[in-house]
C-alpha cells in the first residue's frame, strides 16, 4: 500500500489507514519521515490526556469511562495504550483492551495497543508520532494510557497536555507515588477504587505532599470507582479546569514547545544510534569484544564508533 | 577533590570516595570518561542482581533481607536504588532507604539511592556506570532495585546478571505482569507478601504463563514474606541456581556482551543529544519555534540540526 495514499485516507478518518500508519510508526520504517511530513500540517487540533499509575490501578477501566464521557459531548476519541512488553514478546498483548469493547462499534472511537517493534527512538519517540496520526485524522481528544509506571512512562504522560496520575488505596502511601516521580507530573490525581479501605488516607496523604509544592497549578484530587462509573463526571470537569488554566497565558504553547525541543534532540540521538547499528555493525561487534575482555573501556570504544561515522 | 585520587581511594574500598564517584556519575560531568577508563580494568568481579516490580511490592524490604543473607556468606554488597523522581524533584528521595539502616554500620555494605541529575544518557547509562564504581571498589554482589516498573526499569534490571521480578497477591493477575513486560525478563519470580489472600492464585497464574514459554531457563517462583524474612533462604538458593546455569556454556558472557553492545550505542546517541544542546542551542530554539508553528515537521527540523553538527 502506498504510504501517501494511507495518509490521504487517514486524513479523512479512515480507520484502516489510521491503523496502518500506526503500525508503520511502530515498525519505524524508511517512509516514516515522509509520512510525518505529510501528516504534520494537519495536526494541532487534538487535546491529549496522559494516564499513568501502577499496573492494576484500573487505568484501562478509567480510560473506557473517559471515552464514554467524551462521547456524550460528541468528541471524537483516539486511545493509545502504550505497552512496553512488545520489545520482548514481539507483539503487543491485547489483554484488557477487550474491556474497551463497549466502544468497539463506535466509528468515532479508535483504540490501539501500541509498542515499538523497530522504531529507533523507542516508545518515547513513537508515542508522539502515533498521537499525530490520530490528531491528523480528526480526533478531538487523545488518551495515552501507559501500562506500567516508570521513568519512560512518566516522560510519556508528562508529554501530554493534561497528565492524570492514578493511585489506589491498596497501593501504599503517597511516598511511593513521590518515589516513582509522580508528584511532579500530575495535573490531576485520581484515587481509584475509592470504595476500598484507606481511600481517605490516600487522599489526605497526597494533599499533604501537595502542600509542599509552590507550583502555579494545584492538582485536584478526584476519587473514582471506575468499575461503577462513579466520579467520572467530576474527573472530566477537573480535566476541563486544567485545560482552561493551561490555555490561559500561553501555558499550553510553552508546554508543547518544551515537548518539541525534547523530541528534536531525541530524533537526532536516535539517528546516530541507528547509524552505529547499520553502518558500523562489524566495528561495533569488534569493539564490544574488546570491552568485554576489558582491553578497552566503554567510552573509548564509543569514541572509536563516533570517529568511524 | 582530584577525580583520580577518588578512583584510587574507591579501589581500596573507601566509602566516601565511592559516594563521590557515584555522585559524579549522576551529574555526568566532564571527568566521567576519564574516571570510567581508570575504573574499568578493575571491574568484572561482581555479580549483579536486578529487582523490579510495582511500587509498594516490597522491593526495598526484600533487598534488605538479601543483604542480610549475603552478609551471612561474608559477601561484600553494594545496593543501588534507582529512583527516577530526581529529574523532576531535583534530588533523590531517601524514603525507605531508612529501612535499610540495619546495615548502615556495616562497612562492607554500601547503599545508595541513585538518580540522574545531569547524566546525558539518562538513568539507563548512569546505572551500569554506578555499578562499575561498586564493582571496582571490591563488592562481590550488587543489587539494583528500581522504584517503579516500566520500560526503563525493565531494561535496567534486564541488564543485570540475574533479574528478580517481584509480584504481590494484591497486584492483580499475571496478565498485568505480562503487560508490563515482566514475564520475558524474569529469571526468578518472587511472590512477596505471601501471607496475603490470593498468593497461591498468583503463583498458579505465573506458572500457567510460564508454561507457554520454550526458553532454556525455566524461572523459579519463590514465595516470600520479606517483612518476616520468610522465604529468603529459598530465594537466595534460587538465585544461586540461576547463576550456576548462566555461567555454564558461556551464557553469562553472552548476556554481558549484549549489554555492552547496547551501552556503546547509547553512549554514541547521548553524545549527539548533548552536542545539539551545547553547540546548537539557538538553532534548536529557532527550529522548535518553526515546528510549533507547523511551518516545519520534526524530522525536517532534526535534519537541519544534524546538518549543523
Amino acid at each position: 500500500m502506498d504510504p501517501q495514499q494511507s495518509v490521504a485516507d487517514a486524513l479523512k478518518g479512515d480507520r484502516r489507514a489510521i491503523a496502518r500508519l500506526i503500525s508503520l510508526v511502530e515498525d519505524g520504517g524508511r517512509d516514516l519521515p515522509e509520512i510525518m511530513k505529510a501528516l504534520y500540517p494537519h495536526t494541532g487540533g487534538a487535546y491529549s490526556i496522559g494516564i499513568t499509575g501502577a499496573p492494576g490501578a484500573g487505568k484501562s477501566t478509567l480510560t473506557e469511562r473517559l471515552i464514554g464521557r467524551a462521547r456524550q459531548d460528541d468528541r471524537k476519541v483516539g486511545v493509545l495504550a502504550v505497552d512496553p512488553s512488545s520489545p520482548f514478546s514481539g507483539g503487543a498483548l491485547l489483554g484488557d483492551r477487550v474491556r474497551m469493547q463497549s466502544h468497539a462499534t463506535d466509528a468515532e472511537v479508535f483504540i490501539r495497543s501500541m509498542a515499538t517493534r523497530g522504531h529507533l527512538g523507542g516508545i518515547s519517540l513513537a508515542t508522539p508520532e502515533a498521537v499525530r496520526v490520530l490528531d491528523a485524522s480528526g480526533k478531538d481528544l487523545i488518551v495515552i494510557e501507559t501500562v506500567g509506571v516508570g521513568q519512560a512512562e512518566v516522560e510519556i504522560t508528562d508529554a501530554c497536555d493534561t497528565t492524570l496520575v492514578v493511585l489506589t488505596p491498596g497501593w501504599g502511601d503517597a511516598v511511593q507515588a513521590s518515589k516513582a516521580g509522580l508528584m511532579e507530573i500530575a495535573d490531576v490525581f485520581v484515587v481509584n477504587k475509592a470504595d476500598r479501605q484507606g481511600s481517605k488516607d490516600t487522599v489526605r496523604e497526597v494533599k499533604q505532599m501537595l502542600e509542599m509544592s509552590d507550583a502555579e497549578w494545584k492538582p485536584e484530587i478526584i476519587e473514582t470507582i471506575a468499575t461503577k462509573g462513579d466520579g467520572i463526571d467530576e474527573l472530566w470537569d477537573a480535566i476541563a479546569r486544567h485545560r482552561e488554566f493551561q490555555t490561559g497565558a500561553g501555558r499550553l504553547e510553552e508546554r508543547r514547545r518544551r515537548r518539541i525541543a525534547r523530541e528534536l534532540r531525541e530524533i537526532v540521538a536516535a539517528r546516530y544510534r541507528n547509524r552505529v547499528e547499520t553502518e558500523s555493525t562489524e566495528l561495533l561487534e569488534e569493539l564490544t569484544g574488546e570491552v568485554v575482555a576489558r582491553r578497552m573501556d566503554p567510552y573509548a570504544a564509543a569514541e572509536k564508533l563516533i570517529a568511524a561515522l
